[in-house]
This record gives structure tokens, C-alpha cells and sequence, in this order.
């Protein structure tokens, strides 16, 4: 018998019908003998019509009273389901966030999970029945309602699984698992059956959406895990463990990317120490999140040249603050570009292994793509290079890494030589 | 300074532009330096809207999981009133049943408030802020969440008041307060300033559907001052006291009605003790509820007959049932009629008055309004005539006893001579 925690997402709960299939779904892992706690969004479209209705009463509403608002989305979806449940002969119990004690910080609309008393759901699962939680919401210390903020509800699920010691956290989602890249740009894209913690990470941020990062870290810190699987599909989803449980020994696992970046260059700024901060400091305070950073050694004896990209949303408030901050700083130009992408090669695997970077870059190459900037981390590689290439670019890097096998030209045994 | 408990309904809150006029008025109170709890319920048709859902789901929903999914009603309009006050610079603070703990035993959808704990509200009246409770919802010894039944938001806002020990509790709806009768039957109705907790248990529980009768009650029992008012007009409603507060010396507060009655009579019946439990006994198991019960004196030395009302739904279930009942009885006969009104005379003042009957059966007779059972109890004089009669009797009995005048005929002084 398997404790196995169960997060269902807004779409496969967004209509009666879509919530008796999950009950049934749930219902056929019970009848395995599994012990089930599902946890679930809201149904789709009703956390927006709440968030509408407060703005229509106020600009920005009262951070407590938003949070009282939208956790009813969930506690709706989670008396249906048990209803649902019922139905089918299934004893089930429903918990919101504060019954079931997932107490967070009191950080209204995006509070972070503290800890999960799980002793009262313990006792519902042994006297048989299944337990239905609200995601996305907790309480905190002084009894008020929180949100994790949007998302969230991933989160849930993974400190649930990991409160309860859980065997497994299956996150069921629109898609069958993590793919090596976006099915719509390479056709050939495979679904990964493993990716590690680290990877998905990677992953996750530089835009493939299938799960919510704060859910993997999560996950990676205890342990948990995580399976990311279809609501509407059958098959067994991806798995993603730790580093020592994965079994392929793959170089790359996939290759993520974003399109909505744009870069920034500040030319000939005085080479010394505080002008990274001096360029920067004004970015940051004005909110604008600054992803990649590079500073190359100096072109000269007295300059170097400073480039990072942004939000493509943040481009002209970026380009105007970098202005100024060049007239303070005597630099010669600034320079901008918001028709570029970011295109990353992801892979635990690439630690140990040389010759990665330039095959990647003879692939781009060898399609006339030139490259614009170059950062590397452990276990990622990425390039930023102009909007147009971005398909030609992830299919190129695809087939050269033979993404599309599952024995691949990827795997240490191929790659070495490059 | 006073303590103010209010109650809006949900036409007062059905829309984004109410809630805002809710939120005015909320403020003025308090601009007058009044400490004011609101209590809510869920937006109209947001109730129904649920309970569709569920019943999409399960035929017949589980009590537990339908409390769970029909608080998030008054959930909403708790978080969008408080916003809609910190909109206009009045600080707020909303709270569940269960965060207010109006603690209610654990009979889920039709749940007895025990008691509720006033400290967390006090502290915020007490630091300037409008506290806004959600109506309708408690919670139970257990953590469960649980409702008072339909109307119950009328019930939670006495029960608040009675707990903050509060000068007033104001019942806004879409009435202006308790008139003599429904001015739609009688357009001379007026308006009544006062009436008793007695008179209006009454007339509440005959049909004239303002308030729901537990709150009422519960008024009473804890000497709670209740004032009907309207949410859309100005002015001073009706103000719901105990008698020694009546400073009107009315007999006749109102005249009341119910279109829903049918009576059922069995003839011939043998006249001895058990049978009023025979014929009703079947009745009450099929959960049928009885209003009226009349028995005379025996017609004959052997037999007598016996007559009841009920509900017009319940007509031709109970008929069905006391076919049978009559056939163990070795009855005569059993007659019904389902085309009948019940019409009655309330007032605390006639328990003092002779005479008051007898001035209303002479109003009737002169209409040519034939009565075909009556009723009394020590405040009130119950008539059943045929249907067709119901508007003329009103409005003659409306007639008779002056209504329509606030110094009115209906006083001691005038009537005691009939």
C-alpha cells in the first residue's frame, strides 16, 4: 500500500464533468489500495472572475481581504470532488488550507508554507477514506487566510506529500510529462520518462510551464517524488528524482527557451569597481528583474562594455534608466534589442562532460545563427540569439544532440569526442 | 457611542454597485462615531448558483460538503464589502463564522448557533476598524464548517449582537420595515413603528416572510433591540421590542395570511382517547408538518370529527395517508380542500380586550365571507375561508380594526366595546 498525493490543476477541474472523471481516476488508484489525498486549484476561470470583481471595487484591493476572496475558488472545487467521490461510493472528507493546518507566513498573496500538520488527515486516510485539500491556501498564526500566490497550488501538493512522508507526488496537468523541448517548434520533441530535480529547475525557469519552480525546490529539498502527469491521458508522465535514482545517462535532457527577453548594453563605462552596482542599483529599484548578466574583460586599459537582458514588458523603462545612469557614468553609448531569445541546453549530465558548448555552438553555426551572448551555469549552457532563429535554433540543437532518441547521440558514450 | 449590528441581505448585496452603497452607508454610521459590525450574506442568486452545482454532482449532496461549498458565498461578499470600505478610508476587517467562532452544533445545513466569542471583534471595534462577519456560517466543535439553513444570516447578525452585547441589531432588506399587512393585498397598509418579538413571531411565521422566525426568537430570549429597515430608502423602519418598551397602545398590530394551506377533515371517527395520534401519528412519519388541529365535541354519543391543515404541497400525500388511517378508524368519510387561506388578526393588545373575535367575524359576515375554521391562540385569531376570499378578507378585517390609522380604532380604547 502507497500514500500517494494527487494535484489536480483548474483545467481538469473546470467543469462538473471534468471533476467526476478525476473522481473517477482518483477512485481507481483507491481501488489498488492506495491511500489518496488530492489536492486541488481552483476551477478554471474563477479565481480571475474573483480577482475582477475586487477590482472593480478597488484599484488594489486589500491584500488579507484578496486572499479571503480567492481561496474560495478552491474550497469550492474541493466540496464538488468530494461530493463526486461520495458518489461513486468512495468515502472522501474535504480540508480547506486553515482546517487542515497549513500554516504559511503572513505574506497575503504569496506566502510561503512554514509547516503541515498532517496527524488529522493521517486519520482520515486509515479509516479509509480519501482526503480532499484546497491548494494555493493556508492559515497563518494569527488565524488569517493566505494564498501562496498563483500557482501555488503545486506547492501544496509537494509539502502535503512531504508532510504525510508521501511514496509519490503526481501532478496531473494539460500535458503527458516533460518533453526534451516544446512539441510545437520540433515535432520530434520527446517526453522525458526521468529529468532530475536540478534539470527540471532549469527547465522550469527558462519557460517550459508544466510546473510551478517553488514546487520543485520543494520537492528537491525533501525529497519528495515528483511525477508529472495528464489529466485527460493515460501513461506513466515523467518522473523527476534525485540525481542518483536517474538511470539514463544522459548528457542533455532538453533545451529550454524564452522568448520573452531583451537585452541591454551600456558601451565604454570606466572599468572599476561599483559600476556594476551603480548600473544595476537603479534597475532593481525599480522593480525590473534582470536575468542574465555579463561583463566581458575590458575592450580597453580604461572601459569595458556591460550587457544583461530583461522582461521584454520592462525593455523601455530599462533603456531609460540605463540612460541616465549613463550620463552619470560617462559611458559612450547604450545600446538595446528586444527582438532576441534566449535558447538553453539543460542537462545534469553536462557536468562531466567536455565538448558540449562546441558542438552546441558549431550547430548554431553550421545554420548561420549568430550568436549575441553566451552564460553558462552547471548544468545548463545558454545562448541569446535574434527572435527569428529561435525556432531554426532549438530544432538545430535538438537533432544534434539526438533529442529525439531515447538512446541517444546525447548520452555520455556519443558525445564525448565533440 | 453605540454598538450597531448590520445585516444586509443578498438583493442589499447583489452587485458590485450595492456593495459600494453598503459600504456608504456602513461609513456614515460610523462617521457618527458608532462602533458597526456588518454581518453578510452571499450575493443573490450566488447560493442558488452553488447548490445547482452540487446537485449536478450528487442527487443528494452531502451535508458536510455542501456546507463547505455554500459559505464561500458569504465568504465573497465578506472580502469585497471590506475592500469597498478601505476603498473609502474606512478600515475593515472581515472574518468566517469559523474565524469569529459562532461556534453551532453539528447539524450541517441547518445548524443551531451555541455561542460566539466577541473578544477578536471587540479588539478590532475598539481599534477603529468596521468588523464585517460572514452571515449564515459557524463552525463546530469538530473544525467543521457549518450553516444555519436558508436565512440563517438574519439569526448569525442577533446572535452577534446578543454576544457584543450591542444597542441595536438592524435587519436591512428590500422592505421598509413590518407593515399592518402586505400593502400588494391592502395599498392602505401602514407602516408600523413598533411592534413585540410576540406580535412579530406571528406574523413572521403566518407569511409575512421578513424576517426569519429563529432570529426572532433568539431576539427575544436575549433582549436584543431589532430594527427592520430598507437597504435602498432612508428612514426608521420597525423597530422589533419587548412590550413594556410598546408605547402604542394597539390590540391589532397586523393582519397575516397564508396562501399555502389545505385542510383535511375525517368524519365519523370513534371518539375516544389515541385517535388523534392515530390519524396524526402517520402523518408526522411522512414529514408532513401540520399547522392547524381542530377537534369539536362529539357530533354524536359515539363519533366526532377531526380536521387539520397542511402544507399545500403536502395535500395529496397526507389525503393518501389518512385514506388508510380512516379505513383502520372505520371512519365515515374523509373530505379535503385545497383551495383554502388562512387569515389572522395579531396583536398582543387583545389578550386584554374582549370582544376583538367576535368584531372580526362580523367584518367577515358582512362580506358575505363564510369561515370555515377557526383558531385562536393568546395573540393572535386565526380564520380559514376559501381562496377566492383572501383579499377581500384582508382587506375588510384591515377595515374593520382601522389599520390604516396610526391613532388607530385598533386601539383599546375604541374597540372594547364589541
Amino acid at each position: 500500500m502507497s500514500l500517494i498525493v494527487q494535484k489536480y490543476g483548474g483545467t481538469s477541474v473546470g467543469s462538473v464533468e471534468r471533476i467526476n472523471a478525476v473522481a473517477e481516476r482518483v477512485k481507481t488508484w483507491r481501488d489498488l489500495g492506495d491511500q489518496v489525498v488530492v489536492v486541488v486549484s481552483a476551477m478554471s476561470g474563477e479565481t480571475d472572475r474573483l480577482i475582477a470583481l475586487a477590482r472593480k471595487i478597488q484599484e488594489r484591493p486589500n491584500p488579507r481581504e484578496m486572499d479571503v476572496l480567492v481561496s474560495t475558488g478552491e474550497q469550492v472545487t474541493i466540496a464538488l470532488l468530494s461530493m463526486a467521490l461520495e458518489n461513486l461510493g468512495c468515502p472522501a472528507k474535504s480540508y480547506t488550507g486553515g482546517q487542515v493546518h497549513i500554516r504559511t507566513d503572513s505574506a497575503h498573496c504569496k506566502a510561503r508554507i512554514r509547516d503541515i500538520d498532517g496527524v488529522r488527515v493521517k486519520a482520515d486516510l486509515d479509516a479509509g477514506r480519501v482526503v480532499v485539500v484546497a491548494g494555493f491556501q493556508g492559515v497563518d498564526d494569527g488565524g488569517n487566510i493566505t494564498t501562496l500566490g498563483r500557482g501555488g497550488s503545486d506547492t501544496s501538493a509537494v509539502a502535503m506529500a512531504a508532510a504525510l512522508n508521501a511514496d509519490e507526488c503526481q501532478i496531473y496537468t494539460d500535458v503527458d510529462g516533460v518533453y526534451t523541448t516544446d512539441p510545437r517548434i520540433e515535432p520530434r520533441a520527446r517526453k522525458l520518462d526521468r529529468i532530475t530535480f536540478e534539470e527540471m529547475l532549469e527547465m522550469a525557469s527558462l519557460g517550459s510551464k508544466v510546473l510551478q519552480i517553488r514546487a520543485v525546490e520543494f520537492a528537491g529539498k525533501y525529497r519528495v517524488p515528483l511525477r508529472v502527469l495528464s489529466s485527460f491521458e493515460a501513461g506513466e508522465g515523467t518522473l523527476i528524482s534525485l540525481e542518483e535514482e536517474t538511470v539514463e545517462d544522459a548528457v542533455i535532457s532538453g533545451i529550454a527557451f524564452n522568448r520573452d527577453e531583451a537585452k541591454l548594453t551600456i558601451l565604454g563605462v570606466p572599468d572599476q569597481p561599483g559600476v556594476a552596482h551603480k548600473i544595476l542599483g537603479p534597475i532593481s529599484d525599480a522593480n525590473i528583474e534582470v536575468d542574465m548578466i555579463i561583463q566581458n574583460i575590458a575592450a580597453d586599459e580604461a572601459t569595458t562594455d556591460f550587457t544583461f537582458t530583461v522582461h521584454r514588458n520592462d525593455y523601455e523603462r530599462a533603456r531609460e534608466i540605463l540612460g541616465s545612469a549613463a550620463r552619470i557614468l560617462a559611458a559612450r553609448e547604450v545600446l538595446g534589442d528586444d527582438e532576441i531569445v534566449k535558447i538553453s541546453l539543460v542537462g545534469v549530465g553536462m557536468r562531466s562532460h567536455a565538448g558540449i558548448a562546441s558542438r552546441m555552438f558549431a550547430a548554431l553555426a553550421k545554420e548561420g545563427i549568430n550568436i549575441r551572448m553566451i552564460s553558462t551555469s552547471e548544468i545548463k549552457i545558454s545562448v541569446v540569439v535574434d527572435e527569428k532563429y529561435l525556432e531554426l535554433g532549438v530544432r538545430a540543437l535538438h537533432d544534434a544532440f539526438d533529442l529525439h532518441l531515447a538512446d541517444s547521440a546525447a548520452t555520455g558514450s556519443n558525445s564525448a569526442s565533440n
